[in-house]
């Protein structure tokens, strides 16, 4: 009997961040939480969508995922964020979810929720940092609990060492190194936000 | 003959930061630069904006200014960004439109450029400090020059004393101590901006 | 019979950070908290100190309380820490308590605690976010779980609205909008901390 | 003939911060810069240095430069710093150093600086960005002129990637990608430097 319910908010480019999501989903069920795996809406233009090959192809694989709406960040006590960095900070398609929670913000249906989140960059110090310290920095706005990895298992250091939160460099594999720090922070999250919620 | 040529990008949701924009173009151009005040395409469904008269107002009266590019980045040698917070970070219009800049970027077109900005709250301690340095983190990818005001002049205290960039608590009327500290900054920027250009 | 052991590390020249401190003790406790509140060790040459009588004076009243130690942040299961703003970060006094617990974090002893944190500064705006969102990030690195106010109380907004902890501006009056500004933030860092404890 | 006088106040524990600024520092003089390489001075007890072959061993190495002064904060019209990351923030000996600038800041000695900084970690994600972004938090509130490298060279990428300023993994080698990043970024700074101080 789960009283963890975790949303996963993804967005993703070319995939990478959509696969970090899944592995957390997996962990996170694994853990005993019941799980919305929810992709964030697209908001560029389709026409600028479709001139990347790559880009298209991503839009299409993530519709196998409902789009994330403020009725799952009501629903949810718990939140995994993944999303890559663009110059620092979380890209404009998760802002624009984000910007629709003022009325659950203010009605308070946000608050006392265990909130993580994971990034990835081209380079290795790409802004990874940053995107997800940056996010908090909104959670808290929310008067979410915020549950980050910090050193708190050999996973962490063996993936690069980011307390923060996950950071993938992208063109990387998902080697057990990736997926074991990805699945530290899913329980985690879900050992707190059991914890939180009882 | 000048040159500092200022873009000034404003997003605006009832016209507080417009007018800060605004205020901020008439001291730079005071100071010598040219100036284009650009609003920040709105980017939320247009059912949303008109169901909110404040917000529909100002989107009419904002389209008084032209519509911010890519080419007006280029353009500029300097830049000044006005844009509320939410949630302790950028609107989603303000980072959609950074987002589209990776052209420009790549090609070094947005680098040793100064940049400086301002934001506005619903209060006191509502996020401000945290969405000026969230930009500053994204313009640092840029090779941007960060010129904030600190407090190298009374007027930043009599505003409130915001070192970061000049702060509005919406609602607060744009008395000489605002115009005072808005005029600083963007005065400031321009002579800096003068000096990298030289 | 209370679970939650929690340690309030304050630093204070001039005595702000230690009536905030006591405040949110008070509040602690009446809370159902086991509380300890302990005074950063003064770093700076005595000589120094002596030279400023506020100074002097707030040391002489520190001592009331004892030094906080490694060992109480082992005992601890949720720390409150309130200390000023330094250039818009935390005083060095308190960066070096806190760079002498490099062996308990190395075992883990400071890991899955609840944290929250509160600052005052002589502007309004005048780094009191940042020094927050600094002190969380070091936490982050702990393992700790950040336990901000957020906005999840009609005290926040009254106080001047900081959801990331509570901020005093140097030299005004300790009101009751203060008061029921930290003891909400104390109230709710035990509230979570009982939760993580059980 | 020059014109900048670059301040490198460097603090190392093990040696790499040292190297890191000494490998500034030569960078800066061919670019034509006048350099003080600075040490900041070691604030913890005596005895807890000696207590480690390593720290005490770089005590006696970086009693070969000069201590940093607030005199020299004065002199200099650029500052590059370098130290290692503590819990995502910077050394208490160099928080020491800044808690000390309070009357140069106050009579505007250290304002309109072109500044940057550098430092390290023992993981690729331990807090690198977030020490460099929470340092130049700090220098804003001097009215400091932030020059980071961003991606303005490919040196940039080569060694990691790290537009905010260059970070070296503990134990690495100091090889040619390193030292070209380390070069790129005061070679800039000196540039922006040289045309501020015109």
């Amino acid at each position: 009997m789960s009283t963890v319910k975790l949303a996963i908010p993804f967005y993703s480019t070319y995939g990478t961040n959509q696969t970090m999501a899944e592995i957390a989903a997996e962990a996170a069920r694994a853990a005993g939480a019941e799980v919305r795996l929810l992709r964030i809406a697209e908001t560029a233009p389709e026409a600028v969508v479709n001139s990347q090959d790559g880009w298209k192809a991503q839009v299409a694989r993530a519709a196998a995922h409902p789009v994330a709406t403020p009725a799952d960040m009501e629903w949810a006590n718990a939140y995994l964020f993944s999303a890559p960095t663009r110059f620092g900070g979380a890209p404009s398609q998760l802002r624009a979810f984000i910007d629709t929670l003022g009325g659950q913000w203010f009605t308070g249906a946000l608050a006392n929720k265990a909130v993580s989140a994971m990034t990835s960059a081209q380079n290795v110090h790409g802004g990874q940092e940053a995107t997800i310290l940056g996010l908090y920095t909104t959670f808290l706005h929310w008067g979410s609990v915020i549950v980050a990895p910090g050193f708190t298992d050999p996973a962490v250091f063996a993936a690069g060492g980011n307390p923060y939160g996950y950071s993938h460099t992208q063109g990387a594999a998902f080697d057990d190194a990736a997926k074991a720090a990805i699945g530290h922070q899913a329980t985690r999250l879900v050992t707190m936000a059991a914890k939180l919620a009882a």
